[in-house]
């Protein structure tokens, strides 16, 4: 197959089927696996790398262990004692690799630098980091605060991405505490900010570099710093489509092009 | 005790009281190391992590230089090069070590994220790229240049941070050079730039992603990109409180949120 | 000679000559050694380090590769295979070396915090990152994608900053595509944010920590987030230097400072 | 507890008892760890790394496999790979545990420089060899032969012990390879070397430096270079005491010096 | 093709004819490829491994200086600079890469425990530890000796094998130094110690673990320690075969056990 | 000065004399540096190296544990964590370094192989071993026992040279347990084996690879397996010159070459 050739998937079982989330994860590993084959096979300079993070594990979970563990370990957190941490949280909470499947899937449909699931894995900070942040946030959770902590401190070194330990992605909780709740499919532009007991509501959009200190309603967008609503307080513009069903990082050139003086 | 449980102090010397500072390091130490232990003990995941950087050591000095030769070493400069270094700069310049302690105690009362001491010295990046950086500005003072900024280039590596080692923290000299002079007690909020020959005032807060090319005066408040004065160039909205008496990063939304249109 | 007096270059060859660039790579490559013999003999603790990156090698090239394989490299990706790797690229495309000479040199000549070649080489990270970069740009256009992608991932997490492969610096393209066109002697800020197919002319400047949506006419000056041309979108004001001709970052703050509030 | 004062261990059950054999493992793993913790109390040197190789883990198996993935990793042959490795072996073949089990009680009842069960477990270059021997052996027959022989070289290059993963180390199995069998309860002083397909019976001694080319039969002493049988080879002299009941390499000096000229 | 079945050669350039020297290179690198082909598919593990330490090369000389380069760096000797010293050494002297391959050949043909070409270059000591020896004496020669001997220290360390770089291995010398001459084809057993100013005669054997102060002539084996002539001094028995022939080790056992009393 | 010329030392301080050890260290360290300032600059490969090993030090004992903390560091047992262990051991007890520098001087002055001070101080196992040893001896005798003996497995691991940490070199003690006792001036051949409860009386020596199980007289020669004394059991011969003044490996052939049969 040429190098860059692209892989044509055979059909994978729709996201929100009902069909079991573990055939999902099979369907995702195995596209994994194929994409990581193909590229060694064309570039062998990378093979071993390849081998190394992906073709030599047996599932997703142990790659994702193995991969974060050599990300983040350093002279005294060593890769070993890591790689235990991960593979023990993966296996004693499956939800865990579920949401890592549903990363891999959404940035692969919607993010269009996004060119292979293996890419993703392998290369996406954001991925990475959130893949990291999950199990801290679990660790936080079992009053285990030392080692989450720690965690995230190596997390916010090495993928430059700083989310607390306490904070939880996925479902906008009650208010009640200091952190920021993020609804599901917003999307959050590079280097943006957000602060203290904020909601970002259901497919909402963060502007790049935007740094965000007020509520933010479904579907709206915001962008500047201190950034505003595209739209005004009072009234806000809606955006039709689905939430975050797009990654495209430069769609808010068109909406935010008019605002600017 | 239970994991998670805090630690009740012993009362500390106070911070302004005429204790001499070598109590309040002592002080210090000796509940960055109960800390320690009882971590230790509630996660031995975590052990080895806390008995290599903190409890093997004997002081406040060396289990900072040892964990900064760690945090900042690379193939090309060795941990134990690093480590010499320290060690030297801290043994030959206890006002570094008096520093840092400050830092610690400050961090502790201030910063509502800030969990313990242990905490601080381990995981904080502002509070480990700070120490860093002061040993490079007293190279960069010996004329010890090339040194200097190396140790600069490595600081902004791992910590993101990146203050040139010639530019002072703490008290706001003359003018008369290309970098600015922050006064104390100031919080700087996560990204914020700050460029040229300015004066931060005292207990002035810069709020997060703000890019401040002006001075600013004491006690007032600056946000945005450009940043601007909250309540005005003419006017400022001067506050009460104490310089740098809270490090709480959302105290900026009510002082901004009027601002926001 | 005392550690801190600057060397006193032999008259260069002209950047705009007809000399040829060997001459220019040989001159550079020639200062730079001049210079980390100078720092090693007054800076024993940094010999070693100087002699690793620069003094052991014959040829600019091979510093260079050296240098990028010890910061680029990982546990998974090792430093001998990134070596390997960049001294090939340099050895099959001569123009790459070319261009690290001319920003070597812009560098030194404009922006007044490069205090040697030596110095920009070993410490700065545009400098480094816009090197890696040119080589993950050359693997992308080969169609050797996975490997382009793999180094900018790792450019991203040392440098922390981030060029898709795709992107090409220098000349300004034709559009048709979904990245920025950077065109010559353009000052970019730090912290500055460019996305989407946005056109920066030559010699423009982009304000420390802007958010870049809109086109950049040459010469002209954006600010802000979103980033606004000085003088207004209608008729923005021209500055009159020369294409990039001065690095100082801080040189927006007269620009600027009549238009904050 | 004084620092070298030693352990008494509540009774254990008996090596050839009808225990099973989880239970001599568990009550094994309990006295090092008791001896792991009292010796990090008393040291604190050496108590980040008794963490990383013990006290933080939950089993003996996992102990090893973290330990031996540690010492026998190398820039190529990542830790993390290993570790992978070890666990999956031990957890797919108990009987390999209950092999380090019984080493571990042999070497403390019966060497009399083994002070402790952790201090075999972490030092005793023979013991932790034998461990990933019978790791390297096992990969040989399942006909994993490159892996196997890539674990002998690390095996050699760390412990400086050469020994072929076709050897079988235990009962001494029938000849017809090239080969040494090596009985049950030999044995072998430093630096001996044995070659060929020659068979060393239960309860033989060879001793230090020996090169043995012959067979040895049970419970007799071979000694030189080349190694003889004392007694000589006719009648040699069969020693009363239990096979390998006891590990003092000085016990040969009685045996052998009248030998000598 | 099953895991562990033998790769079926292709007729090789037989070893003595008058084929260039470079045929023969690329025979033995293209089975040496071959094989690793092989063993990455039949053994993911190890695929990683492989890549990057043979299929990741474009030549025998590359993938021998990446891999000594990775056995032989320390903390404080790059691997980067090792690789890089080597690669040099062996573009600047074709003769080290036919040594190699006719050390390749011999050891495939003539040891039963070596399986595969690619089984010597990765992990036979004795293998590695000569091509290291031969670029230190080339270096040697060049009066590089700091270098040498610091080469020297790594092999020692590394691979347990103390050659000293004055020595020349291939063709005895006339006398005139401390240092044995090795004649051709000579067979070395494990542990064996030769010293002072003896020569060793084409097609010799040195028993495993023997002394050898005295010549040895060409065709003789010497055993024992100190090592006598099989045969006795003034009339030993000359073996048949070919210098090296067989590398078997244990054929001393035949020659040897008639002497042992 | 040429590559490979040798330095002429100015007239060092006789070993025996009155001066003080403290003008031995200081002259002994000056030549060190001296050589490697030499050689660094006749060989830029190797400069890094000398460098960060020998130059950038301020003393013997600063090098030493460096080199040593390097050398004898593993991924589970930190080049900080031994670098500190060693400075303050050495502080703590400044026989160490005077035994050090009178290693160094006899080196350098009985074995021929020696060629350089620092060549013995970088490169020697002997000497490495022997310094390591020291340090792990004296923790032994402050019951710093499990300390003593992971340092005891380091040197065993890396310089292959295995000396139980409870062996005391230098003055032969009284009998009464398990060591041998090794007087001054012994010379031990490579790979020799002494053991047990034997003295080894002043000025013997041991010829390599030999394993002694016998007391050894004064100034008396043994060798072979089992170790014989030369001239016999009841009247050995005694050799003239001074207790170990020489370090010629090779002075044993003629010694011996009489017994050979």
């Amino acid at each position: 197959m040429p190098p860059d050739e692209e892989l044509r998937y055979p059909s994978p079982p729709p996201i929100d089927s009902n069909t079991t989330t573990d055939d999902e994860a099979g369907w995702v590993w195995a596209q994994i696996k194929a994409e990581a084959r193909r590229d060694a096979e064309s570039e062998p300079a990378l093979a071993s790398y390849l081998y190394s993070t992906i073709l030599s594990h047996s599932s997703l979970e142990r790659s994702l262990a193995f991969h974060l563990g050599n990300k983040l370990c350093s002279s005294t957190l060593l890769s070993t004692l890591l790689y235990d941490l991960f593979l023990d949280t993966f296996a004693s909470d499956p939800s865990l690799c579920v949401a890592a499947v549903a990363d891999l899937r959404a940035a692969r449909v919607r993010d269009p630098a996004c060119i292979s699931f293996s890419h993703c894995l392998l290369n996406f900070k954001g991925f990475l980091a959130c893949q990291a942040h999950r199990i801290a946030h679990k660790l936080w959770n079992q009053s285990r605060r030392p080692l989450a902590l720690a965690l995230h401190s190596r997390i916010s070194d090495v993928f430059a991405v700083d989310i607390h330990p306490a904070a939880k992605i996925g479902k906008g909780k009650a208010s009640g505490d200091r952190h920021p709740k993020i609804g599901d499919g917003v999307l959050i532009g590079a280097g943006a900010i957000i602060l203290g007991d904020v909601k970002i509501g259901k497919g909402a959009k963060i502007g790049a570099g935007s740094v965000v200190l007020i509520d933010v309603p479904p579907r709206t967008t915001t962008v500047g710093n201190p950034a505003r609503l595209i739209g005004g307080k009072e009234k806000p513009t809606k955006h039709e489509e689905c939430p975050g069903e797009s990654m495209d990082h430069t769609s808010f050139i068109s909406d935010w092009s008019d605002y600017i003086i």
